[in-house]
């Protein structure tokens, strides 16, 4: 018990994981003794509530504690698992994040789950659809994932897809539309879906959309959809998931289930199996998934808005940056004002590194041409139009790019053409 | 005309503003000739379109030019204004933008429209409903502006309202959410609605929006609310206009018309006059309107994301900035990973001056308290949680609070107090 001695003497005989109500300024909390936060204030009760959230509550004089229960340790059933070689494999390839993990309850985090036997204690109806195989080639939360992280994932798919294996990566929410876009990029000549997985809500909550979006993942795995997708909650309830393209979708919400947008969502999977196609797809390739990992990961996403300074192009340029995404305000403007003369510096700077523009206003395509400001920035500069991709998307794909040539030219040519559907086609000239 | 001399022999006769035909590797183009964009090919013939692009297409050898029409010049009726003592006035307080723009066929820019004339011969049905008085404190697209202009605006808005008229705020729509926002925190004790109004497409075009959009913005200036709107259109056909708070609004979409999305929208207006209620909101107030326009501009926006480098913190705090919004992942996450270590870096510069977290995720809340990683973030630096805030609102709300305190622990606390709105009340603890 990491509490002051104060707190740990209020607490007496109460242990983490026992369920305690407190009481103070006439207020009652109910709620499960979480340990300590590692670096929170010594004095503050952490409760975790029925509703999952941790919340503290300082101690002070005044302040009633009562022990009310013992958490009830759910036993999971001990499955058997059995292996039918009627049915195809997938690999889980786990990388982290909250879709299977628990609360610890000695740490008050969540771990990640670590065996096929753990994820078919939960779900044993997977064990119908295929055999299951565990692979982890990252264990890390979402938001520290890095272009390394997205390389050994790319390599780990690859060479499960080239066993026969279906895959679905399991992934924390954050940033699982980042390495959809690597994985988009690193991997060609799909031979099968590259479904990403997670969830908003751990498992241990009884609004947890794990179950089904794995259950959805696995009908989608063995679907014959050849891209990388993002398999999702569609709507706040359990209706059913949603396969977003890999390089067209944004997390929207911090919470919902429904968190994941996309402007070119395939299909959509019920639980039960049934999957609907809302939009053409590639479909798998034959032969063998060739996995290209090549990416340089100086590049910097830069906002432009009112009243910024484009002297952060300048920085980016001397701490050897080798390309830089700015996300524009509409058609992809920005401010043309002279105290900061953003087009001026986007001229410098153009010559020596890529720079490209795309628009905070997310969807729709750049314009070069319609207002007299966007033709100066694309005639006058050599500012790349990042048609209509997302600013992470562009991100991506410029260091990808990068990861293959350093020169202007062949990076603007390969930056404008269109590799996995991260370019929708033009519907007007 | 501005051509090269090859060009101009080519279009013998030809005249700007002619209506052509161009043949060029057997493709047909027409459109109206237009001028030479500023600083584009001088071989580069510019067409406007019928959709009201314009597209530059390369004279070379073989190119068949040929004059089909001249471009009708639709006579506008000059209509004769009348005050009628019965009806409420409006003032238009124009800034420019495309709203009440028309296509100048000299320049082949878009023009601002400059008097209530040129507005009401356009739209006579508005006569009906109010006069209108003409204000123009601000002439820029929206891409350009600045602070000084968010003080312009204010000043003009609170001396008509104060004179007892009604406003409608035409703007360029890339940063119409922006000066939406600064309104809302310049203004205080509104007596009326302050209604920002534009359009996605020129008034010259058949798809234009403007006209829908001005009729709703005049029942929506004569409304009850006394909060700051945008009034936009709510769908892709010309149902109605929506008018979402000015603080919990984005542009999301280039081009498309609905392209305004907010989490509160407050009512729909039909362009027959109809307002339908959506949400509860603040009924305008007895009295002067305040104005308080100060404001610190140096504030920056900045991007975690993956690979992401927080030594960006240290440019900005170097060159002087008073303030930073971090645009991390999810719930609030920056990255934890050792190379990239944001937390440390948040933890120096937060004592120094205040740095407050929202998050890519644009809706929903900040958590403080879920992840580890967050209550390290939270508890450990003096990081403010930007609660439901959008970014670009936590930016202009820090650009405001600072220009009335330097204090940190008073920035504090006013980032974390709902003012305007900006937050919204908790559902859940």
């Amino acid at each position: 018990m990491n509490y002051s001695l104060k707190v740990q003497k209020a607490l007496k005989k109460i242990k983490i994981g026992d369920k305690i109500r407190i009481i103070k300024n006439n207020k009652e909390y109910i709620g499960i003794l979480m340990p300590r936060s590692e670096l929170g204030d010594l004095d503050s009760i952490v409760l975790k509530l029925s509703n999952g959230y941790n919340i503290g509550i300082k101690y002070e004089k005044g302040v009633k504690i009562e022990k009310i229960g013992k958490i009830k340790k759910i036993k999971k059933q001990k499955i058997e698992i059995k292996k039918n070689s009627n049915l195809p494999t997938i690999s889980i390839i786990s990388t982290g994040g909250t879709i299977v993990s628990k609360v610890d309850y000695e740490t008050g985090g969540v771990k990640a789950l670590e065996s096929v036997d753990e994820l078919l204690s939960n779900i044993p109806e997977l064990q119908s659809i295929a055999n299951f195989r565990f692979v982890q080639p990252v264990n890390k939360m979402s938001e520290d994932m890095e272009y390394t992280d997205w390389q050994k994932i790319a390599k780990a798919v690859a060479k499960e897809l080239n066993l026969g294996n279906a895959v679905i990566v399991t992934h924390g929410t954050d940033t699982m539309h980042y390495t959809a876009t690597a994985l988009s990029f690193m991997l060609k000549n799909l031979s099968k879906p590259v479904v990403l997985v997670g969830s908003q809500r751990s498992s241990d909550r009884g609004s947890s959309d794990a179950f089904m979006n794995l259950i959805c993942a696995t009908y989608a795995a063995l679907s014959d959809i050849g891209e990388v997708v993002i398999c999702m909650h569609g709507t706040i309830n359990d209706d059913y998931c949603v396969l977003n393209r890999g390089t067209r979708v944004l997390k929207m919400h911090k919470t919902r289930r429904d968190t994941f947008f996309g402007d070119y969502p395939l299909a959509k999977v019920y639980p039960n199996g049934r999957i609907e196609i809302l939009n053409n797809y590639n479909i798998k390739k034959q032969g063998k998934v060739i996995v290209d990992t090549k990416y340089e990961p100086k590049v910097a996403l830069v906002i432009a808005y009112p009243n910024s300074d484009p002297d952060i192009l300048n920085y980016y340029l001397k701490k050897g940056y080798k390309g830089i995404i700015i996300e524009g305000t509409g058609m992809g403007h920005v401010p043309t004002n002279v105290k900061n003369y953003w087009i001026k510096t986007i001229k410098t700077i153009s010559k020596k590194i890529p720079i490209v523009i795309v628009s905070q206003a997310f969807y729709g395509r750049i314009n070069t041409n319609v207002y007299s400001n966007l033709r100066i920035l694309f005639n006058e500069t050599n500012a790349i139009p990042g048609e209509d991709m997302l600013p992470h998307v562009a991100l991506l794909k410029l260091g990808f790019i990068l990861g293959h040539t350093k020169k202007l030219d062949e990076i603007k040519k390969e930056m404008l053409k269109e590799i996995v559907k991260e370019i929708s086609e033009r519907s007007e000239i």
